[in-house]
């Protein structure tokens, strides 16, 4: 079931990308995706359902290079730490030259003076290729979270 | 301390426990078991004392294929959502055809409009061995859990 | 951006470390550690404006032993259970003989008849090097935490 891609190299690709959410630089979080890309936060609900609606939709680098400058400029919020847990990272079979991944995250939050708690829990179902310049790049994310409530709002990309 | 076994092939097993307890099907968790095997949830204050009193404990495939069923027909709970995270994951030495391993664990649950909280958390004390057909299957299971209160059941298998 | 270490001597490392602390004997902690070693635990956001204050700071492994016998022996608190989760363990490019580590870290506690929560989130920010025994052993460790409320005391390290 499972096939023969550089398993630390995808451990390092899902350790930065929980690096650049949760300790940044966000500019550089969008660089770990294709140019044409997908980019999806789903309810587990919606998923298992089959229906598309999706909290978060970026279909392009770009439009998560703007998600990340609403975060920066324009959005709203309190101030908030944010710390990833990505595990059970397992590859598995598909086409030539791309990899579906899957994993389980949780995010926990900090609020100033607040306790920890758990922000968003679920599974990662990602498309990962090799790109151009030999770099592991997602060319499909899906955060599908288990969870419809969330203590405040959700800010960063899961 | 650590001995020779394919480290990624373990890391997978500990994968797809994961994912038929949080995704399904659950019929499929058994299969992980050796026929002829043991399974229990012990909690963190029998184990140290030696003590042997178990809430969970089935002692074949069989055994296990009945929980499932009354988790699918018999018992009433509420429709909840369970996520695993398995760290720390460590083949120790051990007599020949089986490696003892260790993990950590934590299960979050997310019930309907409800925030997910932590449902468990504890270590995996296992015995894995390599079946008749080459799989890795888990002989011994015994899911040592740090805390005696739950928030509300524990329905599914930790 | 990844150097040539034995990545899975690392995750042992950090399993190790991970036992010592939720399940002992606490005593064998500190040799996870140099002789002549640096151990911090430290709020993020001194981290990142650069102020060096912290929480914990021990110069040696002697005092990583003075630190276990004042939790054995002279610090009153109420009992507890704590369970590490150690991920996105990841070794960065660093001087000859060390490797500078990073990891993303939580740990969760039990006190009696309450309800798992979650006591500590942040990132481990390490320098692992072979000893003269040719153990793997933390040169640095400092634990940068992401919150600063914490639910009562930290009595154990992070």
């Amino acid at each position: 079931m499972t096939v023969d891609v550089d398993r630390w190299a995808l451990e390092d690709l899902y350790a930065e990308y929980a690096r650049l959410l949760d300790d940044g630089p966000l500019d550089e979080w969008p660089s770990l995706f294709l140019e044409d890309c997908l980019y999806l936060a789903i309810p587990r609900e919606n998923y298992d359902a089959g229906l598309p609606l999706a909290t978060f939709r970026c279909e392009s680098r770009g439009m998560l290079q703007d998600r990340v400058r609403a975060v920066q400029e324009t959005i709203m919020y309190e101030p908030r730490y944010l710390r990833h847990h990505i595990t059970q990272i397992r590859p598995l079979e598909r086409s030539e030259g791309s990899t579906s991944v899957t994993a389980h995250y949780s995010v926990l939050e900090v609020l100033h003076d607040e306790l920890p708690r758990i922000l968003s829990v679920g599974r990662y179902l990602d498309v990962v290729v090799r790109d151009h310049d030999g770099a592991l790049r997602f060319a499909e994310k899906r955060a599908v979270y288990d969870s419809v409530m969330v203590p405040n709002t959700i800010v960063y990309p899961l």
